[in-house]
């Protein structure tokens, strides 16, 4: 697993993999060892990690979790998710290189002495694989629990790095139902690390485009010089899943489309959108420019919430020709839930440049296609040429594809081949996958080495959670006040009409996507 | 032939020609009908017109050249050229179809009774074929000898349309040697036909793309909005091939590659792509906007000739492999002459929008590729963001390609996939023939679709044609005034060093196509 000669030569993926900064060899703990989030995502990210040869030259993985297990029981369990899970196939040399580096802690969250033992451990690993005191703490776990692992990091001395080492903190969503538990977790995250070592993942983030946001806006004069309320008509931010809620009932039906998707995802989409060019390309300046974003977003509060925003919830249809039920008659939903799985809305960020342009937003569950992506329509050109000549012209639309197929097109009017003059709308297309000719890593990859290498720029500051809360909780506060706001969409349709109706009002029609 | 409902359904390109004024019925008298451009071109666009149902619904075509031959032979012959130089298949049922409007009548371009009698023979096939009394003559003939032609369909009563019908006269390029040449030239077709009637052939100006870029520039916002000296860097055009003189030498030692090319094709280029956007899509309004390109070229004269512009010929070198002679020894040309076979020119347009933005014009005989494009070069982006990140950014650059695989690219930067922050240079990418999955009507199609419907939009105004020359008679005076700066260049390469000198002098680089 370290990175050495022998696996730079053989990883083709290599060359495009020229760290900022390094990562610096240390231990990742990860809380939760034995949950969904370690198995499915974690773990096949460090196995891809190792195998491209990026991992710090020496590190160690520690699981901690409550149940009773051997290193080699944690081990083969691992070797089974990611056999499953990993973009690349697990192979028997790659994988013993790998797993040699792993072991397993037992402690209840909740048990100090059990803290005090993960810390000598700890102390051990510094010595036998070189890891230098530097110490990634993840909780891969429920927020109720962050409370009492911090509590117990702090109480055994692990919330500073040793013999100069680093402590650092990642913490995984959802952070915080609404403004007052987000600062109630803030505050006690900030009682253990300081702001600076708290990495806060939202994985959207991770996303090779949603990184490529700020390259094409800010490495390509074109687009930048145009991206401003002078030359753009509206924005539209979708993010669509043909999944009900399936396992998650629990915590969705508490939180909501809103909470779920609007207050992290779609808010930071719309950030790295509307931001201002940074001053550099550190985490703060461009968090900096992201919380300006937020603050400029007007507030949408009281009846205003009932014009600007629409709220649904799906009902049984069909989804590629499958029968699917009623959002209320899903497993372990109440019957009478008035949970949205559907939210679209009008936001205007009131700064110059900005003044007057719509961003539509609208995210769901149950929809046609799986699909995330910023399209940005460009104002009209004056009709006066080709309209007399009886044709008419669509508005130049950059598309920027989230997932699936990540990419960036742009459609344009061309001259029809033949005779005569006709104007047909078509498209420039660029995908990476094609283009670069190699994968894209995952998320999670990307966001576990920059926790590694200390650059937190894909990472949540504190006050952007905040504010992007303050953003999403005046909403809410409207939905309380009144339920016959609730719309409700037949699951396979592209939400309900009074989603077309809000972007009518401005000459708009959502994109089919 | 005719444009039945039968053939609209049939054919699969009717959709796309959906003509702005229909072409009307009519006779095309051919001056040269046994020439190669009739062999080569003619008459294969018109078979292909025919197979497409978009020729008038009555037409009739009269060959009309010096050799005694039956109309049988003559249509013979014509069926060969066909089979070989059309875009689609000749098949006999269309054929029949075609060529039974196909006749041919003997005249010596001196011989004012064979005029006489041809004016009775289209006076019978108004009668026959319902043409209408409308005539299109097609001059495709060395314009030495539209001189007598002319007077002689002047004094046979046919340079007016007869019952109502019209009279027009197409004229093959070179137009003129130098100023002096085109205006006798234009005097002499002037007291033949109107300047209305009159239509002057550029084919690169019947080509799809160059057509297209009018509809690229003005129903596209973002491109317009940025197609000005604020945001464009300089403006390259190039016209490259690796031919040699083949079998032109005659015409082409004596006109060379400034006047062969650039007085026409590349400037022509110039002016659509430079020009403001145009009152209306009519010929008229268009051409008053490429007229006034060409009136605000800056002069090249003088010594500025020296500096400005580069002249070469090609030495001996190789192409794709292949050892080819220098120019010098090419079959009938004089194993000293100076005529250039390759120009490099800095061109400034002195407009507001054009203010500081060099247009970097090149055109090449034995050039190691057959293409033709346009290449606007934006601007920089302020490299403070990445430049810090030790990454270089590329500037944008579209570029629109004529030939071959017309179509247009942008490049632009991305974001490199992988875990560090790479940017590599991308290209977004549109191709007429893949997007549009139908065939690209070859240029002389269109032109003669447009002569016989009138629209004279694609065609060469006499001023036009007047101001390109002024523009190249200056340069060609200084160019007789020396020699020693005929620059010599292997054929198989981009040219001399003179030309990357020329370009260097603005911190620009060649597009290496």
């Amino acid at each position: 697993m370290p990175h050495t000669e022998a696996n730079l030569q053989r990883n083709p993926l290599r060359e495009g993999l020229e760290i900022r900064s390094m990562p610096t060899p240390c231990t990742l703990v990860i809380f939760g060892a034995t949950g969904d989030l370690t198995r499915r995502k974690l773990v096949p990210a460090l196995y891809n990690l190792s195998v491209d040869g990026v991992l710090p030259s020496a590190i160690s993985v520690v699981g901690v979790a409550r149940r009773e297990m051997s290193d080699e029981t944690f081990r083969s369990g691992l070797h089974e998710s990611a056999t499953k899970f990993s973009r690349q196939p697990v192979r028997d040399s790659e994988w013993a290189d790998f797993s040699s580096a792993i072991c397993y802690h037992r402690a209840a969250f909740d048990d100090a002495q059990a803290f005090h033992s993960l810390a000598r451990k700890l102390a051990e690993l510094d010595v036998t694989r070189g890891t230098r005191g530097n110490r990634l703490f993840y909780l891969a776990v429920a927020p109720d629990q962050f409370g009492i692992i911090l509590d117990n990091l702090r109480a055994s001395g692990l919330t500073s790095g040793v013999n100069g080492g680093w402590a650092r903190v990642i913490v995984e969503k959802p952070f915080g139902s609404d403004l007052a538990s987000a600062r109630r977790l803030n505050t006690l995250v900030e009682e253990a690390f300081a702001e600076a070592d708290t990495y806060r993942i939202d994985h959207y983030l991770g996303k090779e485009t949603a990184q490529n946001i700020m390259v094409l806006r800010f490495a390509n004069a074109l687009f930048e010089s145009m991206w401003n309320a002078q030359h753009i008509e509206h924005v539209q931010i979708t993010a669509s899943e043909p999944l009900g809620v399936e396992g998650r009932a629990g915590y969705y039906d508490k939180a909501g489309a809103l909470r779920d998707m609007v207050q992290n995802h779609l808010l930071q989409l719309l950030c790295l959108t509307a931001m201002e060019p940074p001053v550099g390309l550190d985490a703060d300046s461009i968090r900096d420019e992201k919380v300006k974003v937020l603050r400029s977003l007007r507030p949408i509060v009281g009846d205003d919430v009932f014009r600007h925003v629409v709220r649904a919830q799906y009902a049984a249809g069909s989804i590629d020709g499958r029968c699917v039920a009623a959002y209320r008659r899903e497993d372990k939903i109440p019957p009478t839930s008035e949970t949205e799985t559907f939210v679209a809305l009008e936001a205007h960020i009131d700064n110059w440049r900005w003044a007057g342009v719509p961003f539509f937003v609208r995210v769901g569950k149950r929809l046609p296609k799986a699909a995330t992506e910023i399209a940005i329509h460009f104002k009209s050109v004056p009709h006066v040429l080709f309209k007399a000549a009886g044709e008419t012209v669509d508005d130049n639309v950059l598309v920027i594809r989230i997932q699936p197929d990540e990419g960036i097109s742009l459609r344009m009017s061309a001259k029809m081949p033949g005779t005569s003059l006709r104007i047909e709308p078509v498209k420039m297309d660029f995908r990476y996958g094609t283009s670069f000719g190699k994968a894209t890593p995952e998320a999670y990859e990307r966001l576990l080495i920059d926790a590694m290498s200390g650059d937190a720029t894909l990472f949540a500051r504190r006050d952007e959670v905040e504010e992007a809360w303050k953003f999403v909780d005046s909403i809410h506060a409207a939905w309380e006040s009144r339920s016959d706001d609730l719309a409700f969409y037949p699951a396979g349709s592209w939400g309900p009409d009074a989603a077309d109706e809000l972007a009518r009002r401005s000459d708009v029609t959502w994109r089919r996507l």
